[in-house]
């Protein structure tokens, strides 16, 4: 056939795709009564990490990092974090608590986090592996905001928060539950986070960051995830069940509530992701080379830290580095700037033996094309990087103002796409497929081959949002766009979606803790 | 600042970026008149290659490849190309013009043809190189149909060709013209090649495709550049001005008009890409190692072939593999499997030393998010894949049934967005900013500091669509998404667009020509 689009003289046999999809059956008049989605799935990365920076350029940066650590230090905003820096061997001024490491200490402590680990949650088959070329994405986390078609935009409730959750229990695509998908805000913001813990445990089985705003927050969200285990803290610590992002306030402080954070998931050897979120321009220097220095001067001070205090206690080198308009000062995402961030920040990470963290965000205020194509630039820089945790990987809206029921399901049909990249090819006899080429004649066609038929069901991936119709199909069926078409995808799953059972004896437990803490925290305990 | 979006406080004069963008002025009032693009450029991509498939795998697959055509041969619907064969070595069956090659003559003939080659168009700075690290995008080409969001989806036709042309010409992203950018169907069938190479040659002074439906339609095209040029043809046999796609009827057939059409590009020494467009399921087996093989075949075939008629013309190793939908035979593009074998196709192309062509396609039906993600997994593809030129790279829609307007406004800040991303860093004292970072206090800005002044102007890619307003301000501008942006903006380069000039004596000499063509064709002439 010529270079054109198929015709319909060579269409098909109607075939219906089988059973390899998870949750699918198919009703009385022979549609699927659910959507069509991958399965839950470990995916791994198993091409070459991508290289953009020569080895010596990674070298230069890596010693610029250290003459930051060396000469100028990190402001480290709590006394009890910079005693311990001091008795490590950190020299600390006490008076700006400016805290200044050689690079053989902090080579020395980096070195002491492991360079894979796994982090289990209540349903162990939805446990997830960190490094090595594993890959793992994570619900959008932070936003005030939410938004969808119907509704418009409004401030984050706890309704939205659980819908979300929900939804990322549905999809296989999302691995884990970031920190607080929505701030649910019409609740008291000093227990918020044990109703969205709560919300977690419930209506998934997944594992999700903790909140590392103060030592509660982040204890809360471990105890919560021991109870739901049936877990002690001590089987806790040895198997770990959440994790969490502790931000920089770049350039180079680290305040006291992070470092108290920090502080506590070290002591429960909860896995902790260090990440600055430095925007070229504002946060760190216009030029890529310094702000990548900056960021890893400071991710490895935070590192370090978590090291000193518990020796061992898995860790994610955390990147978050794009740029501003420099017009306005806008923060700006998916940018080209952002994406060389993203494989060059893995080149570091690599150097330093760490799982590698990045982020798949948009500035765009709408789930629309600007979004897509600033997604896909962020995202494959993260795939491209050797990423093993893409945190915001779905529903991430408006610079992390909004999460989006649309933009969720758009990503997850981006993600799909990249998961199916990642399926590596078997190259043998039966997939070269020679005697299939020398059956069909010359200017034929394969549809009705044995070798087609023998495998068509699975040959392909079959996508959640994507529409290949026939122009005029589509036309007469209301020429609706994708956007809108996530509308009736999000939607659908929330009916479709199904609480996974939990004992009644860990609810009660459960309830029974916020309840504690929820009178602990009103009567003033941390 | 935490890891949320960067808030009013931190923002910085406002600042209007300067003039290394072209066709850039400022009017009285201090506003841009104009849109801000990137330069003109030569774009080359300076990163490693990504090979996915080992080179086991691509041997496996050359091998099978050379089986295809020493075993199973080729179908040359053409009694002077098989003669050819024939002469050259090959094994002829003329009763159904089947040719079969050894892998030892084709090796000797492909090997003739050259790495790298320039294409030069009437104006010497739009050259284009194609080999090596070079990257060019091409028009879209070929769709019957036209759309734009304010007319609908209409038939082609020659006032939409004319604005595309001036699109392209407008747009510095765009380096090539390809073969019919949409058909002009109100003209002439047999003379419309005529209408649209002078559009070509008079609303831009780019290189352009011929059509190589047979011979005259080639010698035409390749003509009428020469004039443009003020070249004789044996100028233009030196320095090439044009370039074809030939298509292969997959499987494994040559039609006549192709060959034909092949021959006349290669007597004259023009570059000839050759492209089996092969969808797995349809025109190959399911199995993507399969496809490729097949691809391989016919295309080293074709490039064989064209070697044979005249050693030494320039050739592009052409890549068109995507998949059909299984459930409904319809043709899919941007997906996993599609952006695979561009990556892999181009571990082949490299393997015999060609020059590499692949496409930026997508099924969708609407300038809308599936476009856009369908199309960055095409150019991800493209690009990691080594693609020389990146055919199809501006407008096309529903699986090339349609030129869009729009869409072509989506893929230049793609195109863009990849241009940059393909930029360089320089890693060096200045760029690693130790200095600066010394200067700017922990927890403050670097908005304000020399180092950030220095380079703001030329620090980050400028976007074209992208809108990065806070949530309020672009609500209160109307709320308008990137596809309804994208008509405004190519409404506003039409109304920018200057038509580059031509001396008079070659319009006449141009006009003569069609003129005399016209009536030769009239009258029964090729």
């Amino acid at each position: 056939m010529s270079d054109q689009a198929m015709t319909a003289q060579d269409e098909p046999q109607r075939v219906v795709r089988a059973s390899e999809r998870r949750r699918r059956s198919v009703s009385g008049r022979g549609q699927p009564t659910h959507l069509v989605q991958l399965p839950w799935r470990r995916v791994t990365n198993p091409y070459p990490k991508y290289e953009i920076y020569s080895a010596d350029q990674i070298e230069a940066i890596h010693n610029t990092s250290m003459r930051i650590l060396e000469e100028l230090g990190i402001e480290l905003m709590s006394a009890s974090a910079c005693a311990r820096m001091t008795k490590a061997g950190a020299q600390v001024d006490r008076s700006t608590m400016n805290v200044r490491m050689d690079r053989g200490l902090v080579a020395e402590l980096v070195a002491k986090a492991p360079p894979t680990f796994t982090i289990v949650p209540r349903n162990p088959e939805h446990a997830v592996h960190f490094g090595g070329n594993d890959v793992i994405f994570g619900l959008v986390a932070g936003p005030p905001n939410v938004h969808d078609r119907e509704r418009g935009r409004r401030s984050g409730n706890l309704n939205d928060y659980r819908d979300f959750i929900r939804l990322a229990h549905y999809f296989n695509a999302i691995h884990i539950i970031g920190n607080q998908v929505v701030a649910p805000v019409e609740l008291q913001a000093n227990t918020r986070h044990l109703d969205t813990y709560l919300t977690n445990l419930v209506y998934s089985d997944l594992s999700f960051h903790c909140t590392s705003i103060g030592r509660g927050r982040a204890t809360d969200g471990a105890r919560m995830m021991a109870i739901s285990r049936g877990s002690t803290m001590e089987e806790l610590a040895k198997v770990p069940g959440v994790t969490t992002i502790i931000s920089v306030n770049s350039p180079r402080r680290f305040d006291e509530a992070m470092a108290d954070g920090l502080t506590a998931m070290a002591e429960m050897r909860q896995p902790i992701c260090v990440t600055p979120f430095t925007l070229l321009g504002a946060m760190t220097p216009v030029t890529l080379p310094a702000a990548l220095a900056q960021q890893n001067a400071e991710a490895l001070f935070g590192i370090a830290l978590a090291q000193i205090i518990s020796p061992g206690t898995p860790m994610v080198y955390g990147s978050f580095t794009s740029n501003v308009d420099m017009k306005s000062g806008a923060p700006a995402f998916g940018t080209p700037e952002n994406t060389k961030a993203n494989i060059v920040s893995g080149q570091l990470a690599r150097r330093y033996k760490l799982p590698y963290r990045t982020s798949n965000p948009t500035a765009s205020n709408a789930a629309d094309a600007q979004s897509v194509y600033e997604t896909e630039m962020s995202l494959w820089g993260s795939i491209l990087g050797g990423s093993n945790l893409v945190y915001h990987a779905a529903g991430w809206l408006e610079g992390g103002l909004t999460a989006s029921y649309e933009k969720l399901i758009l990503d997850i049909e981006m993600l799909q796409n990249m998961m199916e990249f990642l399926r590596p090819d078997e190259v043998n006899d039966e997939t070269l497929g020679f005697e299939a080429i020398r059956r069909v004649p010359t200017g034929g066609h394969f549809f009705g081959d044995p070798h087609t038929l023998e495998r068509y069901e699975r040959a392909f991936y079959q996508p959640l949002l994507s529409d290949w119709r026939q122009y005029e199909n589509w036309a007469d069926a209301g020429a609706v766009d994708a956007s809108a078409r996530a509308t009736e995808i999000w939607k659908r799953a929330l009916k479709e979606y199904v609480e996974p059972p939990m004992d009644k004896a860990i609810r009660d437990e459960l309830d029974a803790y916020v309840a504690k803490r929820r009178e602990e925290i009103g009567s003033g305990e941390p």
